[in-house]
């Protein structure tokens, strides 16, 4: 008999959001699954650590190849307790982000903290990817997730990622029957702009919460995550958690005085 | 009368910790500085952003060409805030981060509060560096950095890094006449291992608390930050916010099946 693979899912939306329940589902089709969730929404969370913290893991879910904890840290944090503790120290065959709701296009991947759990599970040597939906939704559209994620899942695990590489995936907020294709793309170019709104509260205060929209600063079309997903195509970036940039460290050498 | 320069400084330790107050009277002597710093410590929160909460702005010190404001968020958000508000908008001629209390070489890079300060910086186009020490101490020896960081800052300023590069500058834990250098270097391979300790509360029952110990997973002693501090160098490492794989692109799309 075949080995089943051994699955690691987490998101950042909590244990509560419908994309990390499908995505479950998904997966065990594909071999024994552990969700290991955040309790609290953790979106932002990057690769954020919970130091110092006491946090605490607590079995909500069990079925034949199915497990499912919460855990009160981060994204980071649910990757380390599931290795460390419900995989009892034994790495899974792949790590599976999400599926979260909202785009991890462009600059949203540096503060993603379903890209978070990826590097982590890029540290350790596990294949990884992210899956988002383009809208934040709690109650979307998942058809074209359900159409197209198996050719995904099936290519990753046949050519899985190089050493040191995760796979970030954006599906465009569509029904299955209006997505264009799916490309290979480079993280897009842009910022937030007017990031926060002010608020007076009488007894505490002048406060921030922070709002603002994306501006795009990429023109090129073809390649840019966030402009293929507008066009209504599934991308894929493949990022690397070695981001040294090698080029300017000739270039630097050269031009400094030390 | 040459124009000063405008320097935004903020570190992942909290406006308390002596490397940030160090820090912000060494760049006194470069131009007007404005300091917002994490109100309570933000270590290994990485390029975390504080969405959805309420946060709070403080002014704590003023005198002629330097401001204090601490800020109740992450890194990132001091960043934010920093621009956004305390700088009514206009964008800093560099950023300065650090100085960290603890080391940020390997992967320590990548969980590291400080840079990602650095990567909020570099997101908007302002030229960006961090530096840290190799020592949790909180009342470390400095004399290596105040030999060495105007040579730093000096070709920082005369070379600044590309567009999207900021800088990773971790000094070892030694007095000046120690110190053997100063090198670029890439980001060096390790990880952590061990890394829970497990509690028992009578009432609330079992918790982990984040421990570990780095583990070193590279052999190339002249390159790696982390193998060439340990030999008593300074580190430059230039990393770049566009971690896509560009090889991996070429490479997956022509073996996955889509």
């Amino acid at each position: 008999m075949e080995k089943r693979l051994e699955i690691l899912i987490t998101n950042d939306d909590s244990i509560n959001a419908e994309g990390i329940n499908l995505l479950a589902n998904i997966m065990k089709s594909y071999g024994n699954v552990t969700v290991v969730a955040p309790l609290l929404p953790q979106s932002g969370k990057s690769a954020a650590l919970s130091l110092g913290e006491k946090l605490y893991l607590k079995e909500t879910y069990r079925e034949e190849g199915l497990i499912k904890y919460t855990f009160t840290g981060t994204p980071v944090d649910c990757i380390k307790i599931g290795i460390n503790e419900c995989l009892s120290g034994k790495k899974p065959d792949i790590i599976v982000s999400g599926i979260n709701h909202g785009s991890n296009c462009s600059v949203a991947s540096l503060y993603s903290g379903t890209l978070g759990a990826c590097i982590e599970g890029t540290i350790y040597g596990v294949p990884s990817i992210g899956f988002s939906l383009n809208t934040h939704d709690p109650s979307p559209d998942f058809s074209g997730i359900i159409k197209y994620i198996n050719v995904i899942l099936d290519n990753f695990l046949s050519n899985p990622p190089a050493t040191g590489v995760y796979l970030n995936v954006n599906f465009p907020n569509l029904p299955a029957e209006k997505i264009t294709g799916i490309k290979f793309a480079r993280r897009g170019k842009g910022m937030w702009v007017k990031e926060f709104e002010t608020y007076e509260d009488p007894e505490e205060g002048r406060y921030f919460v922070m709002a603002g929209h994306f501006h795009n600063l990429d023109e090129e079309e073809h390649i840019a995550d966030h402009k293929l997903v507008k066009q209504g195509y599934i991308t894929i970036v493949p990022h690397n958690i070695d981001n040294t940039d090698y080029s300017e460290i000739s270039r630097l050498s050269s031009v400094w005085k030390l």
